[in-house]
């Protein structure tokens, strides 16, 4: 190797292979030729249960500890639009910016820890610890055949890291604003309360659907579920439909249903909020019929010495002090926080899945040195 | 005149006129004729703003005091449905009943009132007061070229009652049971409450219209409006449908609308609860848009010297004493209310509207003779 990886290069690289998601592979060949080029083992993974698998790929430099994983998709949301002003595989660099389909979310994260681990090597040939690349291809889709199952595969082969960084777009506006932690679950119940029609002048021989869900919600929202913790926000109940669909002004209907979307911070799990549910509906509708389905359970990484070491990391080479957030959407973060200690840092995700999707030169540049910081600190 | 008419025959024959509302008119000009041949002066009173008129009828026999009107309707609602067993429009009489559209509601009714004038004349041949008839063929319908448009037409022809008695069928099973001595207002208001969509993990950068209108409701359906009155139930709220129809479980909804339906007495009145609807929205969810429309005020004839009259009346003949009521759906009486004491008696109503309606020849003789008893303690 001549000299380390150009991050701008990598990352228009990685764009030029397009990837909507489930990727098709392409992009994780060119980056596992790349990484065995760095001496890392390359593993290829693909999971599924059909003849279409999805790509995944493990790469691992040594086997010592302390062993610093870093997390990624290749997989790109579509372009969404033709209105693109630079081709959304083209890789263009304009005033300073690179555009491109996953310019920030997140071939660019992918590449700038490549780079960083590019420049680390040439400064420490021999690292005390052990690098590691988990990425997949699946992220931005169903998710059931990417970093769940690479994580299976890792716990079998005991290639479990001690950290790992996620590298999605975690900055809302500059670099070093915001390390995130952990994630807010979140669930979605529906509930359907039946009754006895009836005309509306005898309402005691009917039985109002309506009224007995009204005492349902009022409840479930009537005070937040809790105050929030040090790190989370308080969760949240939102009431996303009702529904009747009754046209007659003189008739008592026989159902009515609701809908309801809860992000629940660690406070909870999606089985405890379900059984809270469960109580209330048997207080005020006895038999109601819920449906639920929880998407992700609370996780949280409590700041320890890994986390303080990203967040330094992040301050020497920014000079902003970042925040440790738990605020925001899902991510693969969720099925890592089963393993082991996980937090998020990335470029700004300003304009992540928009039209002319692109990053500044000179974030990615920055993202690099910090990641190359915390390699220093954590297996230099 | 051979004797007093029969009243079976009387509804027999107003049966076999078929008059789905709005009544053509035929049933009147038969009851016209058998009015005019009775000594009364009958007036046909078409009222309309098209071609297509409303027959009406109103029919006086004498000048004097106290001056007694039986109040009704020829028009009926469709036969509904082919599954009669006796042809709707027949006039069968099988096993004491009387078969056909109308039977109770309130043909028959009206067929007692004019066999009730028949014997007490073949009795009474110059009665002290005087006996009056106001029928409309558009009750079952809108209403708006029938009762209300007779009632302007008498008042300004100073043919105003000192009571009025509503031949509609009031009793639940058996004859005697009910007098109906008002009826409650009623009501329908439809809200729509505007919010500000968002994503339902960002609830602060979004207003939820669902939550809004929730409040709203809730405090609308905790407590009824009030206790209820010596003569009147406690008025009656209900929600009879909120729809938002969003499918999007991520999404926190720009509107959300509810329907309600209110059933008061005369604590209140229709622009007093739109004035407490508003207040309340207007705490809860500034803005909402509220529509309503007041189908009739609550009113109330306090039991005075003539409905005392008829309790007798209806005691005498079928040994009950009947229950004062003010339940139920509405009927023209709400009309006349504004004009003079009004009280509802007639038939049981159990086949009313329905297929196979019917009533027993035993009653039409039991309801004849409660009219013709009345006739005596008012207008001999
Ligand atoms: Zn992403
Ligand atoms: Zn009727």
């Amino acid at each position: 190797m001549s000299g380390p990886l150009d991050v701008t290069d990598l990352a228009a690289d990685l764009i030029r292979h397009p990837s909507v998601s489930p990727d098709s592979g392409e992009s994780q060949i060119a980056l596992g030729a790349t990484l065995s080029a760095m001496g890392f083992t390359v593993t290829h993974l693909p999971f599924g249960d059909g003849a279409e698998r999805t790509p995944n790929l493990f790469a691992r430099l040594g086997t010592g500890h302390p062993h610093l994983c870093f997390a990624g998709h290749t997989d790109v949301v579509p372009p969404g639009s033709s209105a693109w002003a630079h081709g959304p595989y083209a890789g263009d660099i304009e005033n300073g910016l690179l555009y491109g389909r996953g310019a920030c979310d997140m071939k660019g994260g992918i590449a700038a820890f490549v780079a960083a681990v590019s420049a680390f090597l040439a400064r420490e040939p021999q690292p005390r610890g052990s690098i590691s690349l988990l990425i997949t291809g699946d992220e931005e889709g169903p998710a059931r055949f990417g970093t769940q199952k690479v994580l299976e595969w890792m716990e079998a082969h005991d290639e479990i890291p001690d950290f790992c960084v996620v590298g999605e777009p975690t900055n809302p506006a500059v670099m070093g604003e915001v390390i995130k932690i952990g994630r807010r679950g979140s669930m979605n119940v529906h509930l359907t309360v039946s009754g006895r029609q009836g005309h509306v002048a005898y309402p005691h021989r009917a039985d109002n659907p309506v009224h007995r869900l009204l005492r349902v919600l009022h409840e479930l929202t009537a005070v937040p579920p809790d105050q929030g913790t040090e790190w989370f926000e308080p969760s949240g109940l939102q009431v996303t439909s009702v529904d009747v669909g009754n046209p007659a002004t003189n008739v008592i209907p026989a159902q009515a249903t609701a809908a309801l979307n809860i992000r629940f911070n660690d406070l909870h799990t999606g089985a405890a909020l379900l059984g809270w549910i469960k109580t209330i509906c048997q207080r005020y509708a006895p038999g109601t019929v819920i449906e639920s389905q929880i998407s992700g359970e609370a996780f949280l990484t409590k700041p320890g010495p890994e986390v303080m070491a990203l967040s330094e990391a992040v301050q020497s080479v920014t000079g902003r002090e970042p925040r440790l957030d738990t605020g925001g959407g899902t991510s693969d973060a969720r099925f890592i926080a089963r393993y082991c200690p996980v937090a998020e840092f990335g470029l700004v995700g300003t304009s992540m899945h928009q039209v002319d999707e692109h990053v500044a030169v000179d974030d990615l540049v920055s993202l690099t040195r910090i990641y190359e910081n915390l390699l220093e600190r954590m297996v230099a």
